[in-house]
């Protein structure tokens, strides 16, 4: 039985080692990234109780601000996702960007136009401070020290950086999945900061869908006898968290798609094809699929960030302290667009609706764009035409 | 960060230990069970190549057979379940009965007129032969030498269950998900022992959707230490693949069901109301939901049989070595009914639809019922009145 049920081989003989963690390390190449020193004076405190003595985020830029810095577009990323939303992958960028198709001269966000900025979230491990940084208190990497952040604890690190970079008003804040989430709290937190904003595969508060994949993928990573607790940095080469990972991974990428595109690109294809004889081992291509977005991951992500990015999701509640999410919603100014797919089980698309006609009952300005797709909750990310579109009419409304 | 993440707790302080295995074994109460030893005079052969010195099949029955041994029903269980098919639990039974409300005096599967019977499929932990059971070869338990099963198999061994009880040809053949699988394979291997066949929220063969699910509850009992490569049935007390299993549950528990039933049985309820402090840390109710049906698969299941019978659904296919579906479908003779759930991501009814449109090519009779359900796949085991009202009304037409 084992041969075909045996651990993920992750780091299996001849195997490259992997790294304890993927999180882009000071003394890494910067690749395309700026740091900012966010609240340097004192330390930064979060919504949760506790608080950070340090707070950096990494961040990239697209375009040129224009002088009256009216024309600057926040883009913010996704659980996995991180500042590169455009350009290749190369030194500092394990990844190519996860929006190129989106951005770029003449694309919806024009950067020959628009100046586009994406900061790595606050929990994250692309640059900006998260639980495989060190914490200054101790000298060591934060690991199960690291404390709870929300989404609002996101926007408000972020807002820092619109200071830094003189933008008084973002033409529009922009972000799918929990980039959805970083952009309506921009709307509530910060009304008069924002000129539009555009909700994508989002809602306003995690649902108990949501909260039950996020609590496996948790399971997963704590399950892993490599995770230590969270305090495994100090471990050899390849004795990370790594199974654990890819496989919180692995059960996202499914509830990521669909039974209808896995259907197409896969159905019961094998990984070798049969010979002349019935082979009750033989690999299915998903399984193949699956084992390497696992690994694709573990390369280039942090189990403790997964965990903490996690958690901000299933704490994200626009209502939370606000009474009710009409009175949260009543705070936002700017029009909104709220885009849904069709085929997402995760952030169905009523969950949008609920956000656009209360905005629309309170007179906001709002637009709706359901992208026909196949392809899941991950469509923000393989729609581009679609996505664009959208994006491109909205902001010309704006 | 550890407070919230930490290991499941299944085996913390003030807890009952979990015995390694819940498989039944040998010296525990046999409750409802009779045995079955399968071709006692020979080895039981493998469609995969493999092979078992000793079968034996754990079934009940409820009823009479009548003297033509014209009203024998035989019922297929589905990944989890066993022979316990109605009764309480009780001594030898961890769970009361799976379709308690379907089957007994009365009930569409009425006791007083027919004989049900049910066998714990082979490859299962609850009294038939499986990785738990001791290999005659060693005296141990096989554990990792447990060969690959196949539906087939599970069938070929049943075939032999119904010579036993006299059964020539079975009234009907029923089952949801891996048990509608048995039900077209007895339909395909023996076309002559049944006259007539129903199968609930199941398909032609595994989609590449429901083996990546397979792959990853895989994935979370291998990645647990205490697997042991699957030779775990010596480890002391507290010490089995509790953690893994309790995982890939977890995991099933959420794509069986679906989000609706979720957003209102759970929607953002804590655990422990929050007091005048907002507490990061507070756990959601759908984390505790899961926690507990992890723990209780654990105590009643073997995480090798698991394995093998996930194994076993990934290989259904009725085409293989048989051409095509239309070819294998062919060889049925007995009318077919097929049910499928209207909020079923998992099994979606297009699946039992293209079984159900063959066969009505072919002019095998068919009936096709749609069971309107926000509870998805575990809607077989749930929409007692619609599964039975379906049942009642094509076995009335046979």
């Amino acid at each position: 039985m084992s041969a075909a049920v045996g651990p993920s081989g992750l780091e299996g003989p001849g195997r490259r080692p992997l790294p304890v963690t993927g999180a882009w390390q000071p003394g890494d190449p910067p690749g395309g990234r700026r740091f900012l020193a966010v609240s340097p004076t004192r330390s930064f405190a979060l919504e949760g109780g506790g608080a950070l003595r340090e707070v950096t985020l990494a961040y990239e830029t697209w375009g040129s601000l224009n002088q009256d810095a009216s024309n600057a577009v926040l883009v913010c990323h996704a659980l996995t996702g991180d500042s590169h939303v455009v350009g290749d992958a190369g030194p500092g960028h394990a990844a190519p960007g996860w929006w190129s198709d989106l951005v770029g001269p003449g694309r919806a966000l024009d950067t020959d136009r628009l100046f586009v900025v994406c900061a790595n979230v606050l929990g994250g491990c692309q640059g900006s401070t998260g639980p495989a940084s060190l914490d200054p208190a101790t000298g060591r990497p934060y690991g199960s020290a690291f404390p709870v952040v929300t989404v609002r604890d996101m926007v408000r690190a972020q807002r820092y950086l619109a200071d830094h970079l003189g933008v008084e008003r973002w033409l529009t804040v922009v972000g799918g999945s929990m980039g959805g989430m970083q952009v309506l709290e921009w709307g509530v937190l910060y009304p008069h900061r924002v000129r539009s904003l555009v909700s994508i595969a989002s809602d306003a508060a995690a649902s108990a869908l949501q909260i039950a994949w996020s609590a496996v993928g948790r399971g997963a990573i704590a399950n892993d006898p490599n995770w230590r607790g969270g305090d495994y940095y100090g471990a050899p080469a390849g004795q990370g968290p790594h199974a654990g990972l890819a496989l919180a991974r692995q059960v996202a990428q499914i509830h990521y798609r669909s039974d209808a595109v896995f259907a197409e690109r896969f159905g019961r294809e094998l990984v070798q094809p049969l010979g002349d004889r019935y082979d009750p081992w033989a690999k299915f291509q998903v399984e193949s699929y699956l084992d390497y977005h696992g690994e694709k991951l573990v390369r280039r992500f942090d189990a403790n960030s997964y965990l903490v990015l996690n958690r901000a999701m299933d704490l994200h509640d626009l209502v939370r302290g606000r009474g009710s999410l009409a009175r949260a919603l009543s705070r936002i100014e700017a029009p909104v667009c709220t885009m849904s797919i069709t085929s997402d089980t995760l952030y169905p698309p009523y969950q949008q609706l609920e956000v656009r006609d209360l905005l629309a009952a309170q007179g906001t300005p709002t637009a709706h764009v359901l992208i026909d797709s196949p392809h899941g909750h991950d469509g923000f990310l393989i729609e581009f035409e679609q996505v664009g579109a959208g994006l491109a009419k909205f902001l010309a409304s704006v």
